[in-house]
């Protein structure tokens, strides 16, 4: 089926494979009259770049974002924006030895089940480089938001065991491994050198912190904001777990630990705040103005020079030995997807929830 | 926005307040010709009964289920699947002391935040009755998958700080808590006894695996199975964190370690299986034909009868006292219920894959 | 697939059979806080009430709508309104010589092809009393567009060959056949007449404006607010055409004359206006501030006394007589359904427009 | 809201205004294992280009379709298909003396009071040009109905007052009017000049039939065959009317004459056809079988080069007088979009009902 939109109001639609003439996506729904360009959308790709370091692949991708529709004279009209990225890179590999064999960890066999046919060089549709759809839609989402006054912040939480006990705004730019934590990420870093000489990867968690939130977004039941977080993230390729808040730890933790007080707040509006935040800024799937908290639990790069068994297409057993440049960790790059698949679903919670109220739709549509 | 469908070819689409005239659900979608009854519905429903043992309410919740729609001859006729619950113990209590003010750890202040008014009597729409909704159309998905030899079977993996060790199916349905190790359900009911003592509450993990899965359900990018698992388990009430296979643990491992490898069966078909299940059942967001493999993280209990910090409405702090029949833990009662979301989310995925070839295509509308 | 829903933000569900233990509905999405009763239900559906008139069905439907969920204390509370009307006069007949064999005109065969299975009793769900749920649901976006200042009215503007001339508002709830026009509905009627001798029955049109409607409701491309009105009245059972503004008459129209000039309006908002309407409200799939205006064609009762040749299930070649009470025109009584499913629609639009410039976003959402 | 995506399994996403980068579509849920190269996207692009006849603009748009992912090995890999035309002719007129003015017949000022901004350079998302992606997208869908052995045909069926009698399958590409009839394509052609004399506009009505239909196709209720073909036809720019079968004559006609009998057939399967097609191969909403029939009127061409009144964005009366290159009817560069349309939902209703019945399910899904 069609798998490739997310969104209600602010709908997504990414295309692309790794090895095609391109990666692009669709972002309708869009409200009119916001600020909007390329280099918008250019800063957040950016992040997602790799050969940023020495843990993420060295590839030249000089991936450029043309916007093709939506924006009239630096403003958004409503109407799609559609951005378009070429693949420069995709005639530079033989992936023929790749062609018959399923490489463990990845979609490979899944998608021939599935499709009876797949285009299997560099992960096709399953590469990491879908992502590039997300994080442009990300970028416009980001700044819908900023419009709100509402901020979104991912960075890494932990590399392998090595977790950031510091939280040190500033520093999660100023490390390879975007954490805020300087030391951690010294830790994480000689932590993934002996990955690399293992010819191993790591994992690692990323959190990221949606800040300036309003209450009352989301909405009961299915379409709950931590339902929707929960599916957003857990969509990113290598994503293996979603926690809201405490998360795992409210499980083993007690009502009278987890439940957050509500106390009356300095400030006029909202005029209640909550003591604490182990609900992570959602209570029954609707925000409640305290911060949200998603935390995402990413794999071990799949792709490893080490020596794997796995079969090919017919069964045959087979010795399997990846080759070329591949991240020892995905999980810097991967922050900035996080971010993005976090700020489109805040934005489109917003955007649906418009009319929850007989009166908010009084103050549109009324005379 | 309309928040209570979840579901693109199975669609179910719940309604209801605790304390209204009665609760209910529409399923939509299910292929005529699947057997059907009202014993069918029930028997699902009363595994998340309360009062059945001393770590459930006491409540007389003698739900009946009565199918209005959509079955004649004890068959499923292809049109919308209408189940009604009636409320029997709606009119049970004063909750009046409750109506200006906001539990911790309920929806109540999102509630108005979001909407301005709220049907305050046991929680209204968030109540966890709601839940009966998802639990008679998870018996339907159940039934539907056991006609393709899909089994889904749910259980508690912890409660509080215990976690089950052993793994005795059998032993499921023999103890209150769900667990399937018979020790450490005693020492789980032990600790909640010490809970009970501090009237205090706690929350636990709920596993579900499906058993009998095919390979090549789930469609990549945003439709992923893992995605919609989400989305769906953590769209219940309760609910704080979802992992799919090793979770949060695959994140600090290794690649090499966490890659499951491919390998012949002895078996004709498949012919490919994975020689360990590190995945979960799910690569590349479509189903491997290992076992699918859910987690979810359950908080404590909001309702406490310990004395809490709150506010009114009008913000003015008060001490709330929650008195009368609440779970000490919901785990046991939301076995079910994960197991019944699980059982949708995989139903909906192998009915929108059925067109993903050309040639089934074919062998379903080809002359 | 699930084809029982219809609308984005304001969604409608409806369940049910002829012959089931009753017919239903969910509406979801209804913002919060419109005054709501059972009696504003009733009121819409007893126009769609057999046995008004000697030209609707004899049957004894006392239809009494419950309201299960969604409304407290007399307002909506944004929580899914389900409505329920129980079958009473469903044991009242003998259908079982209709079972084996597909009856012209109507849906027996479709359904039998596409399900294998059917309900054959009454039509099932493909009874005209499946329009229950659309009109208790409409009843309810037509209340939310009252408070908007939107009103919309439906009639009868022909049957059989008869059209009405005169545009009588007071008249339409006057006569039996719901047209503006006393003249017009005693020729219909007399019309009317002559088919009932020749056991034979008549269709018509029926027309709907919607008045004081705002500029700028309907999206671009597919959500036009035509677009979404063509299918939401199309979807009614005996309708097989829509037309909005001039319809087919523009076709034969020219540009000079079909073009609506716009001038400016003596009152200041909105300060422009069209001279003329053959647009009917609608210029690209967005609303243009005139009245919408929609027409829709209805075939003539497919169920006649007179001797009609079929098939049974295996291709035998049979006589068919159908014998009991039906409507020798369904117009009248289609009326309503036109009415409720245009306000559903142009109120779904109304709602799903709410986002669509910046500023509206910032009036609900900023601080 | 998102507007710009139709189909629930095979979904159509389009984008792009007329005088920005360019105009492209995503179509997503194609079945895998299609063969599908540019020359067939191609083939249907051509049939909707200006400069074809006098009556249609002598714009150059030498519109070049790429298809940029979803292919490889010139087969459908069952992920989106992007595919993107650039604008060429984007840059060569001088729109502002329409920037700030409402022009009579098109959406301008419906997109102002929507978004309170426009990209008002060729109509931009209202042009024509956005049939572009819906051409390119029914190109995909047709290709897929072949496969299943059922064709879609459009034609003219009327230009102004006159229309085709005769049906001649082959006269319909031999004529610049696409009419059926070679001698009403004459009297069409010279009622064309007199409009062209005057400055004016034609409309016309174009018919679509679908041969070689499966019965079964179509959902109850809201998801009515009859109504997505009503949806789509209707959301297409200048159509005001969307008839099935007989349309409007049935509303005049009597239930004798209007149903279609049951008659055994000749060949086995189906065994059971239609004596007539007065339903036009739609009851109840479900494919009968027999042909499908759906006709749209489409308004004359809004933009004539006579003298119009309207007026300018803060309400001052102008006189309008719309120079360049128009044409003088739409019609025939329409019929291709009409067939796109048509072709694209009854693909869609085909996929989305494979799991109808249980028995199919198993087919796919079993073991």
């Amino acid at each position: 089926m069609a798998g490739s939109s997310i969104g209600t109001i602010l709908k997504l639609t990414t295309w692309g494979e790794s090895h095609g003439a391109g990666i692009g996506v669709v972002i309708d729904g869009c409200p009119a009259g916001l600020p909007l360009s390329e280099d918008d959308i250019q800063a957040y790709l950016d992040r997602r770049k790799p050969g940023q370091s020495r843990y993420t692949t060295q590839r030249n991708e000089s991936d450029r974002a043309e916007i093709l529709s939506g924006v009239y004279e630096g403003m958004t009209t409503g109407t799609p924006v559609s951005i378009l990225v070429r693949n420069n890179d995709q005639h530079s590999k033989d992936y023929s030895k790749l062609k018959d064999l399923y490489r463990p960890g990845h979609a490979d066999y899944g998608y021939d089940m599935k499709y009876g046919i797949r285009d299997h060089r560099g992960g096709g549709r399953s590469s990491g480089r879908e992502t590039i759809g997300r994080v442009a839609g990300g970028a416009i989402a980001a700044k819908l938001l900023a419009e709100l006054g509402i901020s979104v912040t991912a960075y890494t939480k932990s590399i392998g065991p090595v977790c950031a006990e510091q939280f040190d705004p500033d520093e999660i730019s100023r490390n390879p491994l975007c954490m805020p934590d300087a030391g951690a990420a010294e830790m994480a870093a000689s932590y993934l050198e002996g990955c690399m000489e293992h010819k191993d990867s790591a994992g690692g968690v990323i959190e990221c912190i949606v800040s300036g939130m309003p209450a009352g977004a989301g909405d009961p039941v299915f379409e709950k904001l931590d339902a929707n977080l929960a599916k957003a993230v857990m969509s990113i390729g290598a994503v293996k777990a979603v926690e809201i808040g405490d998360g795992f730890l409210a499980a083993a933790s007690t009502g009278s630990e987890n439940n957050d007080p509500f106390i009356p707040a300095a400030e006029p509006v909202p005029h209640i705040v909550k003591a604490s935040n182990h609900a992570g800024g959602i209570l029954g799937g609707i925000s409640d103005g305290s911060d949200i908290i998603v935390r995402a639990a990413v794999k071990p790069t799949p792709s490893i020079a080490r020596l794997q068994k796995t079969v090919k297409q017919d069964g045959t057993p087979v010795q399997l030995e990846i080759t070329g440049r591949h991240d020892p960790v995905i999980v810097p790059r991967a922050v900035v997807v996080v971010e993005c698949m976090t700020a489109l679903t805040v934005a489109d919670a917003l955007l649906t929830g418009m009319s929850a109220k007989l009166s908010s739709v009084k103050k549109i549509w009324g005379n």
